[in-house]
């Protein structure tokens, strides 16, 4: 941090010559490139505080007994998706370009690898585009995501180190494999499955992965009892909110970045674009949740709202460019409305969705990613569905088979005792709040 | 996602002669129209996230019992805001210009509809200013945040849905509306008052509405009693801080964005001195309330130091560039000492004002609109009294009669004992501590 | 916030003459200037959010009793920071380059100034570095962080005013006196020392204040009986983990901004791998402390896993650009295997620190800027440690005699009876959880 006098100084003291060169410096000649770069980072940014977000949410959902090992598990989670999609995911996203085995071959050899320091404008990898660093610095975030999405719904019973094995997995093989399908050139991508950030590559994978875990792992115990379903409140609702605006907040950089450029009017005015309507059908999924739990439950729901508005973020992933914002705001409430209904029916399924992830990120991402057809006429109803089936077999068979496998080997779930004990005390032995005593 | 290997390849598939074309693209021509919607796209991400920042200082300084409550106002409030802002306010802040019955229809007509996907240089609203996307994104966050201030002071006693209904009526109307005067270039502008980023148009706007509404409402049961006043503390003062925090850091963008360019020298240099002058002010607010607290209560009050730290702000809103560092800590440090004595004096007066909002907001808003004469000889103390009184007139006066019509109509306070059980248990049936219990 | 449309239609009004000026306006003249300059602005902003980012993290490993103080105290050194650093601290840094008598007396004198309003591109301080409020901006949030390091090992039984005479004698003196060693171009400077964002210069200044202070103030009562640790657990984990985040989410800022730069495909390309080397050593940390938790005391524990984090990031400060991803995962991993071996090493010793601070950001520290002649080959182990032990030397013994003063003068401790009633009682009389009764 040698500050500006001293260099000014220094450029002084040699002479007048230079000071035509040093305000050439001035016009940045790459300025796309460094703009572009610019909003992957400012985008990464915002996408890494996600991995709090979700963090937030998921530790003020769960019951006292489980929040520091739902606090551990978000923090390893994203620290393992790190490594993993450095070692492999990275390289097995991208250059195979579609799935061969040569590709794949090629890809897991290496890990991935920056662009040099101080690189000259000659020797960027693409100067249309932005620097390695960033792209990957970004995409990385998008793969953690992913694996955050999984350890909300299956809190509060599974044990810590089978979930970890299983996000490496998720993070340097699953993810990046479908992923390249659609992002590294892949035949969905050929095949004009559209899916501009993620409803479907990111947040229906989670939702897919965390899907099969559910099954594998079954319900809390407890929790379906003589055809009833017991209610199991999250101990912390003002964390759970604090989630879902960080998660709000970190969306726009999840959407807007996913424009990969900013240089020129077009793009800046469409990452405008992005924003506003990744906020309208945010409050769209809200509003819908809103009004739906006021009419059905004659009590609003604020966990409820609260899913509602993430909803309506998921269905506006998939296509964030094309709509108007009344139509923003449409598609992220019917997000809110499937919210509403779709989590009361995984618990008649009997299916245990601990935050309520898979309403959010599996069914309103499929939601999400048909809904492009009706804004963006470059789409079409039956590719974007095909899209949706393909990643969602591929997801949910191999999910089931790593966690099936996991639950043969390791084992994933606690016993009946500890379980009931608390996750915290069996497996950490910390309390998250020693000093507040239960209500009995 | 399409990674940059690939469009260099095709880049390179279509043959040599792309290539100047390709490096040409480089130098961004437009480049002050880029980084002008960049501001407000950082700017507006940090205004949003004050939407978090008030929902947690506000949850943090209710009670327990009222904590469900105050959080799912904060979530719908913000969504609502996008809705009303959406459908009517933006326009009727804006095309007006001056306040003809016929821009006011004209306005109201049509809804805010953003710049075409991939619009074009020459077919993009103004070169010379910033998308249309990236203005409408940054405008709906100032008047999301109006909202927010207002539920703060009438928390623990109004009901819902009135709050809701008002909150739409603000935003979609009030505020839009008394914005065009200043912001829509109408006859406040014209007059020339001086009001930068808001602390007469967006935080006194907030605070004249919410007198209003504690006005009408009345205090809560049992907090002035016997000409005592009844300390009603807040449950959980980390969350508070962290609001407050929040608030600050958003508080960047707020200001800074209000530059509304930021593409040459002298404009990015004033967004730097805003930012500089911003934090100067919060921690002149913050120390003063320290101090002051010290000598008069002979103990530091955690409360009052927040407040003052926003007060600071609030006061700093008016007129962010033209005061040295040192002017910015003392305009600030004003606002702190205004807190100190305006939040007993409004007790005095039986306001009931749970977090503080009228002194932080309303007071201080008035201070530092005036304050712009200190430092801006552009401005005129009579022109900026002026300016408060006719936009705080029209505010309250139209605050009190929506507020006294949803009183009349809808009713907007809970009963007693409802009161009493906590507006999460009577209104909501939700308990945001489920497994803490109270003391006794 | 004149909106767009009214400047368009004024510059029609004004003729076609116009429309050539206005076009050419649209190239940015100065964009490395622009650039550089919102490097600053958006790395100061994530770097004053790690003010709230300690906070959370301190107030959530204090007991309850003490969780208002310890908000009260991250509040105000804050504020007291930007004062201190306003009115000595910044022009101490810098002017002076070499620290001659001279240099220091001049840096004395004035406070920090500003480029003026509207300053225009010839006067600029040097339009090759960036705007100086954006500079001012970025340093003082680092000087700030300083600050936070401290009064986390000190917690749960220093007085608050006698912290906050520490604070502003660090702010203004201490710290930016070490710091124009290196970063004013001082002599550390000019023996080729390195140390890219400060794991010496902030980190393990922090650290050396710190154990200084501890060692002056001795443990908290009771916390050594016996021969036993008496373990004394943080009442909040969900918040220290959320001020983790919050603090890792900053580091971006606080290690890419330190680039200084970002106007060309060179700078915002090793702005992008600093961004992408930070993360990979906090996850680094992070699974190092995971593992060697479960390996040691056969449970994870997250207090080490956040503190884990942490040291990565610290660990990567000094030399964030010129690893390999694998390296920085490396470097970091070591960060979290320091803390797990140190946080036992300080009991041993009883030097009681609250939070783990002297292993995050000392020992790390230290670490780190070592470690830097691993990766760099500009960089001798023999200067990095000779760096260290000066500037560890002053900033311990200078601390340590202000803590002395103060102790003799004062009276830095708080009675034995009101530290086990808690600071919060003892002190501020207000408590932070008052609804939340203490198991027994």
């Amino acid at each position: 941090m040698l500050k500006s006098v001293l260099s000014t100084l220094a450029i002084a003291g040699t002479g007048a010559l230079l000071a035509t060169p040093a305000l050439a410096q001035q016009v940045p000649e790459h300025g796309v490139f460094v703009l572009n770069s610019l909003l992957f980072l400012i985008g990464g940014v915002l996408v890494m505080f996600m991995a709090c977000g979700f963090c937030m949410l998921e530790t003020g959902l769960v019951r006292a007994k489980n929040t520091t090992m739902q606090l551990t598990k978000n923090v390893a989670l994203f620290s393992i998706a790190a490594v993993g999609y450095y070692i492999i995911g990275y390289n097995l996203m991208y250059p195979l370009g579609s799935w061969s085995v040569d590709g794949v071959l090629s890809g897991v050899i290496g890990v991935a690898v920056l662009e040099a320091v101080g690189v000259a404008p000659e020797a960027a990898d693409d100067l249309a585009y932005a620097s390695t660093g960033s792209d990957y610095f970004f995409q990385l975030m998008f793969c953690a995501a992913t694996a955050s999405i999984v350890s909300g719904t299956i809190a509060e019973r599974i044990k810590l180190w089978p979930f970890l094995v299983f996000t490496l997995i998720l993070t340097a093989l699953i993810y990046p494999f479908q992923a390249s399908w659609k992002w590294g050139g892949g035949f969905l991508d050929e095949m004009g499955f559209l899916d501009f950030a993620g409803s479907t590559v990111v947040h229906s994978v989670g939702g897919w992965a965390a899907l099969a875990g559910a099954l594998v792992l079954g319900a809390r115990t407890g929790k379906y009892r003589d055809g009833r379903v017991v209610p199991m409140p999250g101990a912390n609702l003002p964390l759970a909110t604090l989630g879902t605006f960080i998660l709000w907040l970190g969306w726009f950089g999840f959407n807007g970045g996913s424009q990969l450029a900013m240089g020129t009017v077009s793009d800046v005015a469409d990452v405008s674009r992005i924003f506003a309507n990744t906020n309208a059908a945010a409050a769209g999924g809200a509003i819908a949740a809103l009004i739906l739990t006021q009419i059905f439950y004659k009590k609003v729901d604020l966990t409820m709202v609260l899913n509602g508005a993430l909803a309506g973020l998921v269905s506006i992933t998939a296509e964030p460019l094309t709509p108007t914002l009344g139509a923003a705001t449409l598609i992220g409430g019917f997000g809110g409305v499937i919210v509403v209904f779709t989590v009361p029916f995984l618990d008649k399924l009997k299916i245990d969705d601990v935050v309520g992830a898979i309403p959010v990120h599996l069914v309103a991402g499929i939601w999400g990613t048909i809904a492009v057809a009706l804004t963006n006429s470059d789409a079409s109803f039956g590719t974007q569905i095909a899209g949706v089936v393909i990643v969602g077999a591929f997801t949910f068979i191999v999910s089931w088979i790593v966690w099936t496998v996991l639950k043969m080997t390791m084992g994933i779930r606690v016993t009946e005792e500890e379980e009931l004990a608390g996750l915290d005390n069996a497996e950490l032995g910390m309390e998250a709040y020693p000093e507040f005593s239960r209500q009995v």
